[in-house]
């Protein structure tokens, strides 16, 4: 087993070499522009990992992997169209830096694209990943419609929102791993199981994702902290504390979030308060934790050596202990 | 062999079938209101009748010819918000009806529900399918990112027109027909020949477009005629005049393509004008010529009996008649 760096360095360069400016340039400049512009690639790194895991070398894997890159990439640029983000990663986004139509089209080429890397596998191995593929690739789609309908939708309930965010983050967690194990031709069960420790660990990882927005370390945080409250979204805390507060704690942030205050920090603060008192931001770390739990426990009924497994009880503890 | 209404009547009876609004609605219902609004279902009708031509029965090929369908409405919806286009077939488009990131998002979902048709097909002929519906698509996305270059590129010339309508249009015809050949199972031969068919037919058919948006008749033309000449469209007609017609003329047509003419009219007369005493509308009546008569020489070879061939025969003669 590579370590995490080093799995990164072996996709990005597979990336610089299959991914090139070609004509027409207006198509290609904007997809080699965002692929390049870094992230964490920790979905990529995903199916490379679940590959050697299942004794199998992961350079075989690499297409799957720069498949999902390129996809998950894909999602960004139409995302940050339908979120009117103007920066992403720090440097301007696709369609600020050329225009609306390029972020489109440039979007569809990428999707196409990822669908094409899958073609150098063989018949049973290549129709595996693109099924598995194509439901994921819709669920996201699905993810992201729910996420836009919740914005302007009253009654969101806990278990709403748990299904956007599998759809929208962990099911291409999950299917980054079971990659993995297609293309390193592994049980039905394993493939099965490993999906399962990635969509619970993307669960609890978009959770925790949500109450670091709130009560990340500003020191590390990368973003702005609370940018979620200033944009009154409906997170898991938010929820949370609707659903456990007293009914005037619970008109409280209604009340906050209905308005766009000119002092941010004093809703943020007031806000967070809630969280707080009403005990959400208690009951959010403990369904982390859940989740956490429960995708470990997935991982422990893998039919494989401890050993085997360490990387990912690795990956995944690293991914909780984040504070970015 | 089926007639060309009943293939259309199969595949809009498929479409009702399998084409349902389920949550989120909102991601869906734009995939519907496109899908039932008509059009003309030449591609799916073209899949339907290469699968019985080649003996076997145009049912197996439904999925193949809706996933067709799927794709070229998908290239609609797109396609129309970068051209801020706000009527499609005489209705709203969805970014219209809806808005932008509807148009975006749900285009998205339809890209990846044609991939999911593919799917009822077993290992083989999936793959086959696939692998040519990718190198289509992103074709048509070249194609379209030509056709967006070109707007504001002063030195298109004939050759890189050819390519861009070709990649826009002309593939997209082949591959249907092929796809009909592939779940018949034909030979290798008979597979190329039927797209090479297809491609030459659709630059055929582009290029009429082209020819009957500026001499189309007034009484059966569609659209409004001239539609090209008012938004300054590089088309085939036009770089056809600037390369035949004497400086003077070539200067002319400049002149006018640079002014946006309160008297549109009088713009399109002028324009018309230069064409036709440029020769370049006897040119492009010819090339018309040469690009239909290239296809049936490459359907005079295929190895099937007369018989066979004659629907075939009949759609070409058909397309290239209409004044529509």
């Amino acid at each position: 087993m590579l370590a995490i760096s080093q799995y990164r360095e072996a996709i990005i360069d597979y990336l610089h070499e299959k991914i090139q400016v070609k004509e027409p340039a207006n198509l290609y400049e904007p997809m080699v522009y965002i692929l390049e512009q870094g992230g964490k690639r920790l979905r990529p790194v995903l199916v490379l990992m679940a590959t050697e895991i299942f004794d199998c070398d992961y350079r075989k894997s690499l297409d799957a992997a720069l498949a999902i890159e390129i996809f998950h990439n894909f999602s960004l640029v139409h995302d940050d169209i339908m979120d009117d983000a103007p920066l992403r990663r720090g440097r301007e986004t696709v369609h600020e830096k050329w225009d609306l139509n390029t972020g489109i089209l440039s979007g569809d080429a990428m999707l196409i694209n990822a669908y094409q890397l899958f073609e150098n596998y063989e018949g049973k191995i290549f129709k595996e990943l693109a099924q598995l593929f194509t439901k994921t690739a819709i669920q996201v789609c699905e993810g992201q419609q729910y996420d836009i309908d919740f914005e302007t939708r009253e009654n969101v309930s806990i278990e709403d929102y748990l299904l956007m965010i599998e759809y929208k983050t962990a099911v291409l967690v999950g299917a980054s791993l079971q990659m993995g194990a297609i293309v390193a031709e592994t049980s039905e069960d394993c493939k099965k199981e490993i999906y399962q420790y990635g969509r619970l660990l993307g669960i609890a990882f978009q959770l925790q994702d949500d109450y670091l927005d709130a009560f990340g370390d500003p020191e590390t945080f990368g973003k702005q902290l609370g940018g979620d409250i200033i944009e009154n979204k409906k997170t898991f805390l938010y929820l949370k504390t609707l659903e456990s507060a007293s009914k005037y704690e619970a008109m409280q942030l209604e009340h906050l979030y209905s308005i766009n205050a000119g002092d941010n920090l004093e809703k943020i603060e007031a806000v967070k308060a809630l969280f707080e008192s009403s005990g959400a931001a208690e009951l959010t770390r403990k369904e982390i934790q859940n989740y956490t739990e429960k995708a470990f426990k997935v991982l422990d009924k893998i039919d494989l050596p401890e050993v085997k497994k360490e990387p990912l009880r690795k990956f995944g503890e690293m991914l909780m202990d984040r504070q970015v």
